[in-house]
């Protein structure tokens, strides 16, 4: 006989929660979440969430959203034409739920399986018009403060088309320890909370999972315990995987499922670390689906097609999931900028302005 | 600014609810609600709903659920082969919620936009081994004691194939009162709770709601207050918008916009029975998701257009929405079969299997 009660560890009502870990699989809607169940054998982290939502994803000028408008909606909580990167519809800067954790004392940090400079880790710490405005966004990224950039994009930083800058000397002189991939895997590396730290996993976008990427769950890992270590407050973390949404583009079933199942690795992680932390929320949630997959009949009773509409995003409402102090505020159905509103009230931070950088 | 709490009325931990609406909409994934929600300027009864989880749809013997074993997990809690009413796995039958209901004294019914006979309602209180066998359901439904019959039909129980019996006349004689389309339109009839009751809407299948079908928010408010002047214990009642699932078979986006809209409005009937009355659980769920829909870009951003991959059912999980006393147990991801325990512990129902009717 079956057992009634979804498990409800670490979860009080009203209390705040000292940390914040969102995770965002770009392009995860629950087609892409369904074809990694049945992928693995039935088994997923996301099933250990105790509170469940949905989102609705529209942005200020399209019923389909991109992943510029989509992160700001979170990251800043207002609506925005697609394509730009932490700014309103109307092209001001938007103060970031991590520039207003950053202003209270909070750690941050930034993860990605893209280049770091990419439309969603940008909109959480940098504001420019037009998301491919990559070396911009890396200038903004550099300058932000943020104690924690784990992604690709080295290129962006040290070899840039804008300008003669070399970003990464001027965070170094700034006080952050930085390693790339030219010289170190991110597993074996443990970073001193004396510095912040900057982790570069290619010149570029990283690999795919399949192809070698090994790095996003211990990026979590590392990062949620450095990030504690930075700061007695607490911190907001943001870990996006990149690449379940190109596999929507490209129709990519394995794509997506090995993206998703890597992304449910982080997931665990993160997940892991609130049980024995008690303090930490853990969100995780979709900008949007892409591709418009179906999981349908094929050969026999026991096997599933991966079908698709379409080469771009659509626009069905996404899931959250939440545990940890708070969760409950992730339950039911909302706009996509609550989100920002609910980890604000989570983390108790001001609802005033944060001061420039 | 957002507000960050979803509205969580009536909603003790731990109540008990003296009655249950379980609402199917057959073969409504998140598609299909989403594509209601966009065509409705983005308004749906669903948002009220404050609890949200998702169900696993595979049957016992195929990843691919249909509405006969998908119905059979919601009324049994058992995982059954596709096509079974009320049958386990190997075919012996299984005591239902309703019947469980029934025998602790709980007024019951059954409501449906298709023939009452179909799988949905069937698989409530009915036990047969293929899902077409509809005039041995139909003697199943008439001998099962249901206090409230609403839906298609009628030739299954005086028109009969099987057998020469007329169904209604035995129903008469066992204390229901019938009307039929024939005589009236339900939203005319306030059954007396001295007798059972039982409406026929057609004679076979019900009319499309563009076709000019009217009966089923009518009938989730008549049917409520029918079964709350039946019994001083409470009810259960069912009710299946079924042909948002024939839209899907069908790829026709608006048969499946407009019948859940439809759908849509009997819910809002229903969460206001619930506020009204205090004691009622609303749960809204699907059986699985019908034709792979995704909601894709259309000419201009603010069109969106009705994209299927397949004439069948997926095998995407699907939405479970609860609101009302018990609500959150319906949190989180859980068996298709785990909805027919939270509704057993709901009710309060001794978990004993019932003695025969």
């Amino acid at each position: 006989m079956g057992s009634c009660t979804p498990a409800k560890e670490a979860q009080v009502s009203g209390k705040k929660a000292r940390n914040i870990i969102f995770m965002v699989g770009d392009g995860m809607g629950l087609s892409q979440i369904s074809a990694a169940f049945y992928a693995n054998s039935q088994k997923l982290a996301l099933q250990q969430f105790p509170h469940v939502g949905f989102h609705k994803t529209p942005s200020s000028n399209d019923l389909i959203t991109d992943s510029a408008a989509g992160a700001t909606a979170f990251s800043c909580g207002v609506k925005t034409y697609n394509g730009a990167i932490g700014l309103t519809a109307d092209s001001t800067a938007c103060t970031t739920i991590l520039e207003m954790a950053r202003d209270e004392g909070f750690a941050t940090g930034l993860i990605a399986t893209s280049t770091i400079v990419h439309a969603t880790p940008a909109a959480f710490a940098a504001h420019q018009p037009i998301r491919v405005f990559h070396d911009q966004i890396a200038a903004d990224l550099a300058g932000s403060g943020v104690d924690l950039l784990i992604g690709g994009g080295k290129r962006y930083f040290d070899r840039r088309e804008a300008d003669d800058r070399n970003l990464l000397e001027e965070m170094r002189k700034n006080g952050y320890f930085i390693a790339t991939y030219l010289d170190f895997e991110l597993a074996d590396l443990v970073p001193s909370p004396a510095s912040k730290f900057a982790y570069f996993a290619a010149d570029k976008h990283p690999l795919t999972k399949e192809a070698g990427r090994e790095y996003l769950p211990a990026a979590v890992r590392t990062g949620a315990a450095f990030l504690r270590s930075r700061s007695k407050k607490g911190f907001f973390l943001l870990v996006e995987g990149s690449q379940i949404d190109w596999g929507g583009h490209a129709n990519d079933g394995n794509l997506i499922v090995n993206e998703t199942l890597d992304f449910d690795d982080a997931v665990r992680i993160a997940l892991n670390f609130a049980r024995r932390d008690g303090e930490t929320l853990v969100i995780v949630t979709a900008d949007h689906e892409s591709g418009g997959l179906a999981l349908a009949r094929s050969g026999s009773p026991q096997e599933l097609e991966h079908q698709f509409t379409t080469n771009g995003h659509t626009a069905a409402m996404v899931p959250v999931f939440a545990f940890g102090p708070s969760a409950e505020l992730f339950d039911g159905i909302y706009e996509n900028t609550e989100i920002f509103y609910k980890m604000q009230l989570a983390l108790g931070l001001s609802s005033s302005p944060a001061p420039e950088p």
